[in-house]
């Protein structure tokens, strides 16, 4: 690179920066109106947000933008980090500017229209009341992936937002091993003769004695909830960062069982751990986060369940949960290992556990697919919701509360960002494949309660790179092969066969 | 006026709502600063604070600003609201504006150097090391003044920022009457038979019982710190809001002493309820807040002290400590209040009583005087200061840590910020002696615990005018009355005077 190139990229990295002030600001406006703010106020909070959100936008899609992006597009020897950096950056400002602007503002009205609608159908258990407003959200949602440059499968163009590189041709395959990998080992788990109960599970649980277990988990693993993070409570739990070292996450806690503090403590640690591992280089460069949603579903789906449901972990925490809590004490390991691991199809994608998660997520994939590529008729959705719950997992809705209308993501316009969920376990067992491979001793380690060592693999191997690779490229470079569904099928199989004879 | 100038007042309007956007996140961080925040996370804070003031600095001094300002002083026929709005814009416009910007840039960076030298000096007690500094801060502070039209009494300058319209001529009269009015019944109480003693309120006072009793007399107060406030801990206590409906205060607990936590809350709450009360219309046109730094204390002051230490709001509240605390169940009524209003002449203002804090704040007027209208040399500042505590209060720091080192104010370029403290108790007197003419059962009230009907007053005659009078002319329309030390020297004679039988 010549003298110009060098001195352009510094005023470049300014510029990011800049960027990355405003969204950070943003993040900790939300944070702090799930967490802390005062009812009343939320009016005013929204219009900050929106202000910030419309500053944000000025500068990422920017002439100063424009000459950046033209003015580096043009040069051949950029280094590799500059070089992931403008392709980041030209992404977002043609996602941006593709979209004519008064379309955009119509769009963010609209949104707010269908939440408050959705709100309403969800209370009323009325899909009719959504109906109209669902259909608007996937017309712009089409055009604008058409815009996106995605005209012939406008699907790839909504995945490619959250998953950048993901298809619809590759989800296909991997999703359909995997659904039908999991509806036969779900069948053969109902007709075993293996019953697990999980009932004895509910009893006192103090507030103050899951935050103290929950932090020393998270201690252990890795997560420092007091230098460089924090725990707080909010309705449903997240994670947001401003920067590596201010990662925050959020949980809520149910007296009458442990596991729902417990467990998303661990699973939002997961996506802690991997943000406070983000090397300090790359902050500020667009850069300095997880390589996508579902790398990052990996992370804390792979603390959650892999490491935190697994037999090797509780063997290490089951004898403090049982000193804290009297009602565990006559309870043997095995029961209770069982009780964690407990299957039971659903209706609540929530509410599911680790096997039959993702049935809900292709559930969602599948109708996604069908909105957005095919021209299916809008009445048709709850039916074809229903119907699909019945042949995967056997249940069914009794009203679209329970069905079609549980979640909040297609009010929002999130579509294609259910995928990301199941893509994390997936990319989280083929990971777990390679670590096992370089630590033989792994689960020796897991049982001596020496979970850094596992961290310290999975920083070096994955959160160390940031967003500077692909995930595609990413899980090629970590486990030498593309993304595939068979190391997580393997680990169910595994896992679940053994818990229930199978 | 005409169609025209109603349109711009509507985008004058949409302009200083992103001023205030951008002030509110500012605070919001500055807030998260010091209640949240892990601590690694300070530099990048910094970093955002840094970015979003500069960004408002950009706005305040636009060039559309500038239009603004010449398009609306240019007509004659303004509404009174426009017309303060204009004046406040003015005034901050020509503030900023007139500093030449490489100079408040350095600026900026001599405070950072200032404020930790201050730091060193007062840990190691050594006044020569923040020396160099101080001098540098006030030659930037008596030029800035001179920038602002004040070159005859630069002081006036400095006051002007946060009591606008205040002059030196003005509080030489009122603080010289203080002053003797506080030095002689000072001499007079040290004189007396009768002592006091408070080393008995010392106990075990639980954070949740303090926590549970400030939040009982915040809510009876009138200070919502549930659907529009919240309370935290911090280790200075502050208010900070973000429009009139995300209104916050912080304290910090003693569990030896509940007086700091009880008393800094109900100060705190004062300042809250004032905020609390700015008309909605007022929000985002640079009117909605306080009239002054002068007039906010005056709220805080005649909470804490006034209300919050009088014989009729313990008389209420009493037995609910007494209830609430063992160890204060043997002691009288008279005891707990004598103990509570105890006077004793010490070095440190943070820990003055309500007699002694204005002289404290007036040897700071006198010093800040001196620095800024006087070419005094900066080797006799701590010499003066002694000598000024020694001849009002009869203490003598023994070494600068104690002395001119203990405020962080002159450090961060605060001069012409004290003066406000002990304005608020003029005030704060001047108003309640009104109140007491216009409710005339107000002890009956108080003994009842019926606060509201007192802070339903100050809502109607100081609260609701926000911003849009000056201090000086709202005192008028309070109380019919300019600025007096009458009513603060007669309240303190009385109150004192019983208590000390002097």
């Amino acid at each position: 690179m010549n003298k110009k190139a060098i001195v352009e990229i510094e005023e470049l990295k300014e510029y990011l920066k800049k960027v990355e002030y405003l969204s950070s600001s943003i993040s900790l406006l939300h944070w702090d109106s799930v967490v802390n703010m005062p009812k009343e106020a939320i009016e005013y909070r929204s219009e900050m947000i929106g202000y910030l959100t419309g500053e944000s936008y000025k500068l990422t899609t920017s002439e100063k933008m424009k000459e950046f992006i033209d003015y580096f597009n043009g040069i051949n020897d950029l280094d590799d980090l500059t070089k992931a950096i403008i392709e980041n950056i030209t992404k977002d400002y043609n996602n941006a500017t593709k979209i004519p602007e008064a379309e955009y503002v119509q769009y963010e009205i609209d949104k707010a229209l269908s939440q408050s609608a959705w709100e309403e159908a969800k209370k009323k258990k009325d899909f009719s009341i959504f109906k109209p407003h669902l259909a608007k959200i996937i017309a712009y949602n089409k055009k604008f992936s058409e815009y996106w440059g995605f005209a012939g499968n406008k699907y790839d163009g909504l995945l490619d937002i959250y998953e950048p590189g993901m298809t619809t041709e590759r989800l296909d395959a991997v999703f359909g091993e995997l659904r039908e990998s999991l509806v036969y080992l779900l069948q053969r788990i109902k007709n075993s003769n293996v019953k697990t109960d999980d009932a004895f599970l509910k009893g006192n649980y103090s507030v103050e004695s899951q935050r103290k277990l929950g932090e020393t988990i998270l201690g252990q693993i890795g997560y420092d909830y007091e230098k460089r993070g924090r725990i707080d409570i909010s309705e449903h739990p997240f994670t947001t960062n401003f920067g590596n070292k201010d990662v925050r996450i959020t949980t809520k806690y149910d007296t009458s069982d442990f596991r729902p503090a417990i467990f998303s403590m661990i699973h939002e640690g997961g996506h802690g751990i991997y943000e406070q591992n983000i090397p300090d280089e790359l902050e500020g460069t667009s850069l300095g986060s997880g390589a996508s949603m579902g790398m990052h579903e990996s992370q804390s789906r792979f603390y959650e369940n892999i490491l935190g449901k697994s037999m090797e972990f509780w063997s290490y925490f089951y004898p403090k949960f049982q000193k804290t809590y009297q009602d565990l004490e006559g309870v043997d390991f095995i029961s209770f290992y069982r009780a964690v691991n407990c299957v039971e199809p659903s209706l609540i994608r929530i509410d599911a556990d680790e096997l039959t998660y993702s049935l809900h997520i292709i559930i969602r994939y599948e109708m996604e697919k069908l909105l957005i590529n095919s021209d299916i008729d809008i009445d048709d959705v709850p039916r074809l919701w229903n119907e699909k719950y019945k042949e995967y997992l056997g249940v069914e809705p009794e009203n679209d509360a329970d069905g079609v209308l549980q979640d909040v993501h297609w009010s929002g316009g999130d579509f294609g960002y259910f995928p990301t969920y199941a893509l994390g376990n997936l990319y989280g067992a083929q990971i777990f494949n390679k670590l096992k491979e370089e630590i033989p001793d792994w689960n020796q380690k897991i049982y001596s309660g020496d979970f850094l060592s596992i961290t310290k693999w999975l920083k070096e191997n994955v959160h160390q790179y940031g967003a500077t690779l692909k995930p595609t490229e990413l899980i090629k470079k970590i486990t030498g092969e593309e993304l595939s569904a068979k190391y997580f099928i393997e680990y169910l199989n595994d896992k679940f066969g053994k818990l229930y004879g199978v």
